[in-house]
């Protein structure tokens, strides 16, 4: 019994993993669809959401399946319990990519982000992009200072988002509505991948202090 | 083991039509904050949001608890682990509602939504008002009826949202940048309280039919 349930929870282990790669694909090529104005690129990312939907909807079923057949309790129950709520993170983290990507087809054959705000955003998709990175890394490895790396990298993302409606709201700026609405936008959705990543990030550090803590009291 | 078992899945249903009425309260709260630029009120919703992130604490701690002490299956499974899902729904509508208060005390003692947007705003803000009734009376009531009404409601809040973009991208636009931005970010902040309140709408449908099912499979 003990046997398949550890080989359950890997696959849970690997399934989430699995997923945070998807959505590191799905952010980067969406951060390049937006700064090259690649409709190509948007279109894939778009169209390839539907498969994170999947394997949230999968993920969650083996949770779910774990639960009801193993009734899991203490470390084991908040491992599962963790992974549906890392599953739905994930998930949202793919429909914020996509969102970016909607944004760049959108605006296409123009760049959706130009002039003085383009440096700000090239720095908030590298920003996303390693955060995404880290998180999968961080799933596979439990390395807590990766998870240091994700907060840091939040920080980056939410000072850059600062940067860009200082310069929407400074007086140099020229461009249109279309271009101050599509930064506010873009930035938002930015800002709230790295919430999410540190979300993740929170819950593994809570599980693997929380594991330490409790084998310490045996 | 069942009576108790039944008490404690009571008092979750409960727990999250307590915190489906804190989130109406404090949506109502910050719909009229933002459209009268009431600076107190607005600072009320911002500070009691603690109170839903509290609720959220405390129902997921019932919840992991109850998995634990009970091991539930099938149907009792499947609603514990919505409540899981649904009170993380909730909790991000408070942070909605906080977010449209943060605006209108960022603006204070301006409006954040004048003129022209104005009517659009306070038809939003009445339509998430109403989703938010109808999801803590569908909670209460499990009155598949609401669950459509909450359809409605967010497919309004979806049309309203479109229009705010109509305003701000037409030639007749001639506000601040300022007030594109608060126009988009207040716009996409109720576009996403519709998208959570019917999510809950359908796992509400989703546990209902499913229960229905399995009662006529017997």
């Amino acid at each position: 019994m003990r046997e398949i349930f550890e080989a359950e929870l890997r696959q849970v282990g690997d399934d989430l993993i699995a997923m945070s790669r998807q959505v590191e694909s799905a952010v980067t090529r969406a951060g390049k669809a937006l700064l090259e104005a690649d409709l190509q690129l948007a279109q894939e990312v778009i169209a390839s959401d539907h498969q994170i939907d999947a394997s949230h909807r999968d993920l969650d079923e083996r949770c779910v399946h774990l639960l009801a057949q193993q009734a899991p309790v203490a470390t084991d129950l908040r491992i599962v319990v963790s992974a549906l709520r890392m599953s739905a993170t994930l998930e949202r983290m793919g429909d914020l990519a996509r969102h970016v990507a909607e944004v760049a087809r959108g605006r296409y054959p123009a760049h959706a982000i130009a002039g003085a705000a383009e440096p700000t955003f090239a720095a908030m998709a590298q920003a996303a992009n390693e955060v995404a990175r880290q998180v999968t890394t961080l799933l596979a490895s439990r390395d807590l200072e990766l998870a240091e790396a994700v907060e840091k990298g939040d920080d980056r993302l939410d000072d850059l988002h600062q940067e860009t409606f200082a310069a929407i709201l400074g007086p140099e700026w020229s461009g249109t509505t279309q271009e101050a609405v599509d930064i506010t936008l873009v930035g938002r959705y930015y800002e709230r991948f790295g919430d999410h990543a540190v979300s993740i990030a929170r819950r593994i550090v809570f599980l693997v202090t929380g594991d330490q803590f409790e084998k310490e009291q045996r």
